[in-house]
């Protein structure tokens, strides 16, 4: 009924019908999430996970690890690209240590949810204990539920989180790996055959995996469990959730296996240029608002598909009806 | 020289090289065109050029002609979806009466550019005069060199005006007329047929036509011409020019016909989902930054579009280097 009523509000906008494409599903999934004609977002806030790998090890990336550290001291200091995105579009940001490292000093920005210093090196061991899946789960829950506001954005920073998002889609969506895989910050063709011998070799090594739960506790990242754990919080409290790229999809993989009406809430916000994430996307049946060949996280993604979001809501709230402007509707 | 020095700025801010994508072509374009490190856009204006058009009485619209001057009634009302976008983005919307079937009060959003109450049938005569041609440019570059601001978005309103473009891409481009047509508001099959019977005839009726002028005076309309003269008169003053769905591309390839060299100041906004668009850009070797599914002009896609190439000036300008950062860069 309300779904109706959205629809013949829409409809009846100074446009031909349908003409604003995306925007129009937009402004129905947002009504129909907010239960009203005239829905709205506040305190818009993208939500960085970071956290340290141990399979990076193995030489799966092309950066190495310290990058993880160095780029939350960037997120902190206003130097990176998702904060001149967040101060472009009145975003709010927080950098949240899942499981970098290093010991960072207090900072306004920066939550403190560390789980540990970086997971095992999952070729060898489950990348966490239960008990530390457990904790991300529940942190990751904390910091959602300690943030204002109706929109959520996940991001992540995390060297090495490519091979974690791809061993997570290969099993959860029984996908070959080669499917999943790709070249992550820039890997060149001799090292991007490394990465799928590694990864590989690490699947063969966990067979028989159930759950998704324990799919993401022994191939996850801490910052990847967090952003599954904030994810199911921001559904179960009835959020928009902006999902990023690849890493953030595959967190929202875990998310949906776990409960899949979350994908009522979900925008998906920009198509990587990394590999897998067209596979991820379509698996999901998924279509992200934007198509820019970037491959960067952070929630950059998120943070460029936010004016979008908005102006669905703005044309729905402020647009003039045919009969308000005495348009003459199609023959 | 300083496209490399620009390359190199771009290169070392903190992220994987190339992994901004099309943000990172979009600030090596305007660094060029502004010919600085530190580019810079003020004041944006979107100019909506409306008028109407012979040919509608063929029946090749979905809405009948007086839609043409309710809507401009609509943008000046502020009711419109442009007017929404506009003001949620801070751009500056200017409507330009170039050839509309009404008589409009002053207006302070209104430019009173009128050539004539809409164009001659072109099934029947040229659309316009040669002399009706020599205004719309020269109105078209006035209404521009009165615009402050280096960026100009372009886009119009014209019930019919779908027919234009599609003659005008059909002639210029060397391509059949089924590529070019489209639904336009909404044809359904049986209508879309009546449309490419309709302009089949016109474009026989108008063999050998030789310069884009010629071709632009017998299928044009007042608003596409005058689109033609302002995307010229912008290119000379070197503004950045942002071109926006099927209608305003079709008058950009006109006045890339006059003058190629204007592509490098062109951004083009927003792939509509008008048939014709995407083989036009395709002629144009032009990649739009948007893919919304929208079919509405008006401006919408640039818009749409603009924060996006704020967001590519703002990184080049605001991002940490990996050196200012003390970021490791790749291995």
């Amino acid at each position: 009924m309300l779904n109706q009523q959205l629809q013949h509000k829409i409809d009846f906008k100074t446009k031909p019908l349908g003409a604003l494409g995306a925007l129009e599903k937009l402004a129905l999934q947002i009504g129909n999430i907010q239960h009203t004609l005239t829905p709205s977002l506040s305190n818009p806030t993208i939500i960085v996970f970071a956290g340290d790998h141990g399979i990076v090890q193995e030489g799966v990336s092309a950066y190495p690890a310290e990058v993880t550290y160095q780029m939350v001291l960037n997120f902190l200091n206003g130097g990176a690209a998702i904060n001149v995105f967040c101060k472009q579009h009145h975003i709010a940001l927080k950098v949240a240590d899942a499981g970098v490292n290093f010991d960072f000093e207090p900072h306004p920005s920066l939550v403190n949810a560390k789980v540990g210093k970086g997971t095992k090196n999952f070729l060898q061991k489950p990348a966490m204990t239960p008990a530390e899946l457990q904790t991300c789960l529940e942190y990751g829950a904390k910091i959602v539920n300690k943030t204002s506001g109706n929109v959520i954005g996940f991001g992540e920073m995390g060297i090495g989180n490519t091979s974690s998002a791809a061993m997570l889609m290969s099993v959860l969506c029984h996908l070959p790996l080669t499917d999943c895989i790709g070249r992550g910050t820039g890997l060149n063709d001799q090292q991007l055959d490394h990465k799928i011998k590694v990864l590989t070799k690490a699947q063969q090594a966990h067979p028989n995996l159930q759950t998704p739960q324990e799919v993401l506790q022994t191939f996850g990242g801490f910052e990847i469990a967090q952003m599954t754990g904030a994810m199911l919080a921001a559904f179960a409290d009835n959020r928009l959730l902006l999902i990023d790229g690849f890493i953030a999809t595959s967190a929202f993989l875990v998310a949906f296996k776990i409960n899949p009406a979350i994908k009522n809430n979900a925008i998906f916000c920009h198509l990587s240029d990394e590999k897998g994430h067209q596979n991820l996307l379509n698996y999901l049946e998924a279509s992200p608002l934007l198509k820019l060949n970037m491959r960067l996280g952070e929630g950059t993604g998120c943070a460029m598909a936010y004016p979008i979001v908005a102006s669905a809501v703005l044309f729905l709230n402020e647009m003039a009806s045919f009969e308000s402007a005495h348009v003459s509707n199609q023959d």
